[in-house]
């Protein structure tokens, strides 16, 4: 089964937004075992519309289409479908009833352009939008399909999830299975030595997702349908050894994010947790407390981006910062310690480094940063060599440092 | 002069990497006003990318192609150019000696594939790529045109900016000129009831992009080649016009940020900031820290997620705390103070909220915010509800806070 992306909209040939809606949907569509063979955007133009859909059509079985099914001016998506596969339209009296329960919920009046919404070509199968207005539809023609979807992107995934993929599901002949293995603190090339060998013995196919520290590595398999037992025996055999092989490096599964993580660590261990920060000025904090219930562990941070702050409210002492400088191991060890007694927390990390773009020095260069980890007994201490770019060096040592934290408490 | 996209790669289409690519060229294409009407992405097969060129060709007058130039089997773009244009290949001297150079520096040996990727279409005139390996790639056929360029961003980037755009700038017979006014602390809706009385009288097309608490707004006018004055005249006016009328929500041009502009507010007058933050977690100082040189002037933060640091370290009353909660205007209000003596800073700004997805009561529920800005002499407070939406309130407060700082700096 080959499929097809359309998606309409000005907007994304200005420019103006990045098309994630089609990544979206190709990502979902590789995981049901589909191949997507095309994608292309049209602009909200009549006849710019029904070049894609034909050409969409041409070169696919299931074509999925976004954007365009709004009340304003604009939106002539379904003007374009009914076009193209004839029919006229019909009053879905179903979706007016749907938008007005929304609309007296929200207490807004329904608007005449909100009334024109629920016309709609007769002769597609109406795929219900329990997020917004605007509903999905399904045309059939030739033995050949094809979506058209809301724009919005939560509207599209709820249509998606929820109408198209149980449909299109059972007409698929192949069954897909994928598991996603998170690690942090390994580049890619180093780990592609490590488990290479090993799934040289399984038929599994392997991808690798770095960014900035972590590589999600997604191992995938797929087998007739029918097959699906021995598809995830194999799949998981992979696994097992892939992360037998990696273990130091290897997290979590499936998207599991690393600050996530680490605080499942620190609840499970009943153990709090602050940081002190410089080069990385909050973002560590930041990323940890990003995660809903944080504040059961996270107990603060003490940005201090000034050495002022170093001394006074982390008690990093004055001699340490003028012999061996504000970027050095013993100026992290001591923020670990000062960040204990301040936040009185009990398992604390530490950064301080030169994230660029000056700053730099020939002993120093941009990109060094130091990080500690530790609580009342032990500190872990590293000194790394980032890149360049500010912002690059930033995120590379909150990974890093989370990373750190984690291999820390595992220890505990 | 009507153009088209076309990005090669299966990277794309299994959702692996969102094409960014499109979007960047998409924007440049817009400052030129030169129109692009679709948008199309083949796989890395030969007939999927030679139908791609022919329907590209068929849109426009001129096709912009990316990716699929490298030196791996899977890169087969000039040999579907090749089958597409004719003509054959013809080894490029120029291009070996570019290569072998750059390979020199970096002491790599030149590959049996790098010299494959010599091996030109013979009709095609090279555009020098100084970043890579893969030469972009101009051809002409019925008075249209394309070029082929690598699909890595930062090469794309440059053989668009130094070998497209000033060949296609000379071809177009439209000028073109916007500018992007920056707004913060105002909502799309009441921005346009403020502006669009005043551009009824003005010539110029506005587009509204909001994100979180900002509005950028680009107004543009186009006319013909020559009437460059002209065109440069009724847009300034337009401009100056709308600023006046949004004065206070008005902070900048053309993509300044928010954390930026406070930046250089501090810096003109001399002062230091620090910030107590609650349920940002420390977002803002990362969004201070993450512009180079904040060091001038930002100090440091006390992210106070837990009450017990906002009384330990920020001073906070006990009796503010149980009296009022720590989402309240009295405990943003001692935050500030707090800030200003930890910190020893001369302005702070200070944050206490809910950002859920628990956590909310009746009286305060999910995404109400106290934010403060002050100094010795005067502290400003303000309350906002937000959204249900933890991320997102965590980036409105943040904008919010920022904007606040902005006027209370400009009204010193």
């Amino acid at each position: 089964m080959k499929a097809a992306i359309v998606t309409v909209g000005d907007e994304i040939l200005i420019g103006q937004i990045v098309d994630t809606n089609a990544a979206w949907i190709a990502s979902i569509l590789a995981k049901e075992g589909i191949m997507l063979v095309s994608k292309m955007t049209a602009s909200d133009d009549l006849d710019s519309i029904i070049t894609a859909i034909d050409r969409a059509l041409t070169d696919a079985d299931l074509v999925l289409m976004t954007g365009g099914l709004g009340p304003t001016k604009d939106d002539i998506t379904k003007n374009a479908l009914e076009k193209y596969f004839g029919g006229g339209f019909t009053f879905s009296q179903d979706t007016f009833d749907r938008i007005e329960k929304l609309f007296i919920k929200r207490s807004i009046p329904i608007s005449e352009a909100h009334r024109q919404q629920c016309f709609l070509p007769t002769i597609a199968t109406i795929i219900e939008n329990q997020m917004g207005t605007a509903p999905g539809m399904w045309f059939e023609k030739s033995g050949k399909i094809l979506c058209s979807m809301p724009g919005v992107p939560h509207e599209m995934k709820y249509v998606m999830k929820h109408g198209v993929l149980p449909r299109v599901g059972t007409m698929s002949k192949i069954v897909y299975r994928q598991k996603t293995i998170m690690t942090a603190g390994i580049g890619e090339s180093v780990l592609a030595d490590k488990i290479e060998p090993i799934l040289d013995n399984h038929e599994v196919k392997i991808a690798y997702l770095p960014s900035h520290g972590q590589v999600r590595l997604r191992l995938s398999r797929e087998g007739a349908k029918g097959s699906e037992k021995e598809v995830e025996a194999i799949l998981q055999k992979a696994v097992t050894e892939t992360v037998e092989a990696i273990t130091p490096y290897f997290f979590g599964y499936d998207d599991e994010q690393l600050e996530s993580h680490v605080g499942q660590l620190l609840m499970k261990k009943g153990l709090t947790l602050g940081t002190a920060e410089s080069c990385t000025g909050g973002y560590i904090a930041h990323l940890i407390t990003s995660i809903p219930g944080a504040s059961q562990y996270f107990r603060g941070s003490i940005v201090a981006y000034d050495n002022g702050i170093k001394q006074e409210v982390l008690h990093v002492n004055q001699v340490t910062l003028e012999t061996h400088g504000a970027v050095s191991e013993g100026t992290v060890q001591e923020m670990v310690n000062g960040a204990l007694k301040t936040l009185k927390c009990d398992v604390a990390v530490a950064v301080s480094g030169i994230s660029g773009p000056t700053g730099g020095t020939e002993d120093k260069p941009v990109g060094t940063v130091w990080i500690a980890v530790g609580d009342k007994g032990d500190t872990w201490t590293t000194k790394f060599l980032f890149t360049k770019d500010r912002v690059l060096n930033i995120k590379y040592t909150a990974v890093y440092a989370l990373d750190m934290l984690r291999k820390f408490l595992s220890a505990r």
